[in-house]
């Protein structure tokens, strides 16, 4: 039997997460019992969705539970087992999250190779994140090879890497940040033809600006004036992948949506909702060709970590006030 | 040369259109010059789209002139003709709208057979309208057999066709409109499994009531608080078809959108505007299906006829208030 911390749902939040939500916990992990292994993480995920699951209403995944800890995405490395499948030193994927250390079986638990990429990026590039942003421009939004395409929450896990697949498709890409140190790393490193910083307001001048001639397809991370603006921008049969609304998690009241969605009508346009497990008949694919950009140097990505469990809720806000570049992470180990 | 009235637009509308935006005018229609015939309309459509054209703004199709007659579906008799391809007594079809006879080439007109079916019908059910119902049930929609469907303004030219076929296809049809008589009409006439008058409110309540396993697709002829409740009502991978919004089209302002449009993400929702003209291709598959399910009395419509071209505002604006049941048209002859 070991020690180790945990965090837990203190109190769902009405607005803002923030730290009084939140609660770390030292548990006492028990030995592996037979056909179990103990996991260490070195990796947890915070994600944008996990703020859908402190609201106790129905959806696509529970709601967490206070009292309970919260789940989420993490790596790690077996430090104790009683499976000959998956011995001492074996690297897996998870989903129970917010832990330094937990119990499990084998069939709950994806091995992943630490020799083909650094453990961190099955939580982002190579994971959850980066399948978003795959089937979102190839499924939800129907991408074809020289279109051009506004994404959203640019420099975010899942934006960053659609900007960057849909350069490799030959497409104009545009994308929005909320820093002008975001803006300059989308077009400096990631290749982004036009990016700015929506903090400035005028969205729509912005489009307009960096395509003059409208948007085939718009990956929305945010929602609100930026789906809003979008709309405005759509050239006829334009696709709308709807990802996420970053900007509406956190609201205490219904917010309005876009007074234009009737453009849709006369253009044709089609907005197409989804959740990256809608599409995990994808995920082959999507492993086969992140995986070889990368190799090849054609995908870059970034990571924001910050060190210690107690700092997961920190970093779980930070995604809100956009505190990261690039996928989100806490190192546990 | 000839005496006959024609209907020009006198003044955009702001807010709801009436007889003050509108001028019936007598003119001199002369005789027909070589290859020429003149047409003496029998009836013609007033359409909700048609709302949109009156803004002097860019759409998909361009907007009418002050000044200038008023274009749109209509159906006559050949009266005099110098063309060996339409001679005297030949009906056609055309798209020079609000005016009791014009000179036209026989390109510009489409022949119809009024043996196949009654004059009218080439103005709803076997025409745009119908056409309409069609190809957003079956394109847009993506309807499957057995779903369970909801339309929006159903009594309507082109909710009631979408209705009856939606039945057609073995699928539970809601039915949504705008007072206890078409709701009457809707189920014990044309077969709705369920109909309500949205006038007395709770959108949601009565979609619960009707459907209670919630919606597959929903047919949206109406757009603000229809589409929002929908929304609300609707099953995992549901289709929604934007195909109208008769409820904003008058407004002289913005209108807030759907405020839980995010609800798409999660259901993995996909909302696809379109207009007719979108799916031409599938014009063969609608005449074939329609005109067999008339013939076999599978589908029924209804028309509301006003009579005299000094008719057509206030026909145009009842479209607006519900005073129609069916295909709202004006009898020239």
């Amino acid at each position: 039997m070991s020690t180790f911390r945990e965090i837990r749902l203190k109190a769902r939040p009405v607005g803002m997460p923030g730290d009084e939500h939140f609660e770390v916990c030292t548990v006492d992990v028990p030995d592996p019992g037979p056909g179990e292994v103990l996991v260490r993480n070195h990796y947890m995920s915070v994600d944008p969705y996990m703020r859908g699951r402190m609201y106790d209403r129905k959806s696509y995944v529970p709601p967490f539970q206070v009292g309970a800890v919260l789940d989420g995405g993490a790596v790690g490395e077996v430090i104790a087992s009683n499976s000959q499948e998956l011995p001492v030193g074996s690297f897996v994927q998870s989903g129970f999250g917010w832990r330094e250390a937990f119990i499990a079986k084998p069939a709950q638990l994806q091995p992943v190779d630490p020799g083909l990429a650094p453990l961190s990026a099955y939580l982002g590039v190579l994971g959850m994140p980066g399948m978003t942003a795959y089937v979102g421009l190839f499924r939800a939004a129907s991408l074809k090879d020289g279109e051009t395409v506004f994404v959203s929450g640019a420099a975010g896990a899942v934006g960053s890497l659609a900007g960057q697949i849909a350069r490799i498709k030959g497409c104009r890409v545009l994308g929005s940040a909320g820093s002008d140190d975001k803006v300059a790393h989308l077009v400096d490193d990631l290749g982004f033809d036009f990016a700015f910083n929506y903090r400035n307001g005028d969205l729509l001048g912005q489009l307009r600006k960096g395509a003059p001639d409208g948007l085939d397809v718009y990956f929305d991370n945010v929602g609100a004036d930026h789906l809003e603006a979008a709309l405005s921008h759509m050239r006829q049969f334009g696709r709308i992948a709807l990802c996420g609304a970053i900007a509406v998690y956190n609201d205490t009241q219904p917010r309005p949506g876009p007074s234009n969605l009737a453009m849709a009508i006369g253009l044709g346009l089609r907005l197409q909702g989804f959740v990256v497990s809608h599409y995990n008949d994808s995920r082959a694919d999507f492993i086969r060709d992140v995986s070889g950009w990368i190799r090849a140097g054609k995908v870059k990505y970034d990571e924001t970590i910050l060190d210690g469990i107690e700092q997961a809720p920190a970093a779980f806000a930070g995604l809100f006030t956009g505190r990261n570049v690039g996928k989100m992470l806490v190192r546990l180990k």
